[in-house]
């Protein structure tokens, strides 16, 4: 895959800006891979990304910081340039359930998701297994013989080590602190097992199998301390029937659970998403 | 399309009780068209649908119900016997959204639906086009000049004169009081605009929009005093993405509701639909 | 709905041409409704489409054209401007089935469709019924008694005399000359009732029904003299299974095929489809 | 999972073999935990499923033969009874695509495929590594040093001398001579990365890119001596975009591929497949 830069810009919409930052990529010699746009019409906020093929572009990260300067503060943009040499460091939170654990380890390991995996971290070992085979650092973090408080100091302490960017709770089953959900603002990925806001909290696809629901579903969203509230950037969905047992559901759902997990990962690591209030735009 | 008889049975689920059915079948010639049967595992419960080609058969529908009676009785069954040539009589209700009343009635029209349309009644008077079109008396209700109350009696005795076997809500907008719901138990179908139990309640597409969820829906189901709450018959969903206006959202979840609701009608025309408790068994 | 226009650009991918392209629309005032981009990889060939508040721009249609030939003419740009004010004329050619006549038609009345439609045409005389309640001019063409060749000059006649921007063949059956596919080349839309390249040419749901697909679709193309062989717009499927009958088949088909069909109508009316080689670019 | 026996039938349609089955197995005390019943309306073919719960049937599979055999006989019925407990041996063959054998494995060790998996055989070596962490023995057989006939002989060895009931094709990208296609007729599952009959034999995805169709799939089929021309037992389809390039299209693909893959496995492994001419009865 080549390397790029991805511009990633949010401001109030104006007119002038999109010609504003067009002139100044082609002033830089920009070949432009990827470019998006959106404005909100209810907000007339206004949301952009360009993908930039590297070799083409005049500046390099930090002189690009200083040059764009005076755009961004003209038009008051939120912006962020990342460059997809610069792989993201991703952790992965786990329990007993091994299915989003293997499917993004699969996928990373194919290339699919482009970021480095430091560390895995469960409270259940025999997670260990599948971190070995892809020679990831294992961390059991008991949560029976200490407190969830020193549990979550230990995590705390890890994704601060392992210098994290994107902690993502593959079926982690444990709610996060709201000191901790704070402090990953942005950065700290779920997987819910229901189509959201249906089903919120536990035992989702029993909550499904009551209601009487002819689909089932999943959730990828980002943490905040409101539990299962967090901005959505992917669902999926599978037709379900009365001969559908609960297992049945729990078969269907993994599937469900796999895809939206690993399409908002992908999202996410290529500087797809902007999180705007409560809901994300994102450049799929 | 052949006549058919159809008989749809449940019970407690006991050894020996599909033999006693397919016996009693054989025995009066019936050549069957399709089988359906499904054991809930945690209640234990059996529900089954026999299609049966009514030329083969040699009972009609009165002198079935004498010789069904004692396998009926000795398996405690519920049990209905319709025949394909007596055509549910539907009403439409319909207010100021036309899409599914047109939706149904071209279906109907096509064959598609098997039934009787003896009347449409509306709250708003331009829905009369429609109607007149296909020759469907109309009736205007008035629920500005008189009181609800005054308004839902008058539905009532409408739904009575035509002898009405199924009311259908088609994006009616008016909520039936708890007396009729009860009068209509298991007789009356709504179509909800949102992939319920998320966004139960009015302005759906607005609920969804300000969430963020990335697919919407609409939800067929039988009416009940729990608004919104009643069994499930079908649901449809439809991805949406960050540029979807909330006019993309109705025009894309319009389409749900049309496919929802058709499939929902059919399916309980054609005598697919079992309600047990506040579920449904459909043999699709 | 707002008035706009829509400025819709193909040419070779080229460092500058959005700068060019952004700095001309913002000297102007454009306040940008929607802009989209697309550069294919393999060709390296350039799309783009801008949607512009008609309101704010300061240039009319004709003096666009003045003012914006230098920037065109030194990219190598085919481009188009068209005003949402200026509604398309649009032929609705059918044949016996009404489905997809039925549902573009109450899409169109509804306001989901933004265009005029200025007449019908069909070789069978029972779609008048249908035309007449739109009140839109109804021609029947006879393909019995006279030859083919005379039925489609007369056709053409109409579509000339009638002004038509856009030909749709909604389930017409009846295949189009060489010579006039030429003529109404880009301007002329079919829907087929399979998931092509599969089941191209006659009674697609009997060969999906032999071949024991599980899954069947309709395609909305342009039409071209390669039967089924066009440009694809837009392409729907649904699932069945081996209980599913021929009846069923064509039930089921047949919401796919109104589904793809006003989409891809939708698509091209509102100017987003580039067609490049056999190809197109959606922006949906 | 509680063990259950499977009796799978078909038979010309008649009235009374539902009764006359249904009678045998009430007289053996069978619990019936599921039971499927298909009418092919076209040839009057009867196909039937009952799943039974072992403990509650007073035959074993031996008597069962002997006590079936005149109602198999009179009736005319091909059947088979298997054991949940006897889980068929499954040999992957694969070559260096990993998603399709890494999900089988997983979903395999997850307790989802019920049955044993006693080799893997691959025409590159790298997927030993896959193997090898699930224990399970592996061959690489070589196609580059030898004939394609001597290495096809070797597969055929290993599969005798494994005892293997059912051979699937995870990518392995080698077409199979026809005497082993036949030998295996039935009991061999390949995966092909399109949505068949479209984009038959090699580079799918290209053939894909390059009519520009809107949506992509894969399909699950029995192998026959015609290339990619099986029964199908199982579809899947995902949408694209212009914007997808060819490494978004093979990604996309993969889900596909994996997702039909295994629910063609699952059904084939629970005997819920019939086949029948060039098709299949698949009682999901």
């Amino acid at each position: 895959m080549q390397q790029t830069l991805r511009l990633v810009i949010d401001c109030p919409d104006q007119v002038g800006l999109v010609a504003a930052v067009s002139v100044f990529l082609a002033e830089n010699d920009a070949t432009i891979v990827e470019a998006s746009h959106h404005t909100d019409q209810q907000t007339r906020r206004f949301f952009m990304r360009h993908e930039i093929q590297a070799d083409s572009f005049k500046l390099n990260k930090q002189d690009f910081a200083n040059a764009f300067a005076p755009i961004a503060s003209q038009f008051q943009m939120n912006w962020r340039l990342t460059d997809s040499a610069d792989k993201p460091r991703m952790a992965l939170l786990a329990s007993h359930e091994s299915h989003c654990l293997m499917d993004v380890l699969h996928r990373w390991h194919s290339g699919e998701l482009d970021c480095e995996i430091p560390c895995i971290i469960a409270n259940h070992a025999k997670m260990k297994q599948f971190a070995d085979w892809y020679a990831i650092p294992f961390h059991f973090v008991d949560f029976k013989n200490q407190s969830k408080q020193q549990a979550f100091a230990e995590i705390e302490r890890l994704l601060e080590n392992y210098q994290i960017d994107l902690t993502v709770l593959a079926r982690f089953m444990q709610i996060l602190p709201d000191t901790l959900c704070e402090k990953l603002s942005g950065r700290a990925i779920n997987i819910h097992h229901s189509f959201l806001p249906s089903f919120a909290g536990a035992k989702p696809y029993q909550q499904a199998y009551d209601r009487g629901v002819k689909l089932i579903g999943a959730t990828c969203h980002y943490v905040t301390k409101d539990l299962d509230e967090g901005p959505i950037i992917e669902q999926q969905v599978i037709r379900i029937t009365h001969s559908d047992s609960a297992d049945d559901m729990v078969r269907k759902g993994k599937d469900c659970e796999k895809t939206a997990l690993s399409n908002g990962l992908r999202y996410h690591l290529q500087d797809r998403v902007i999180i705007h209030h409560n809901k994300t735009v994102v450049f799929a």
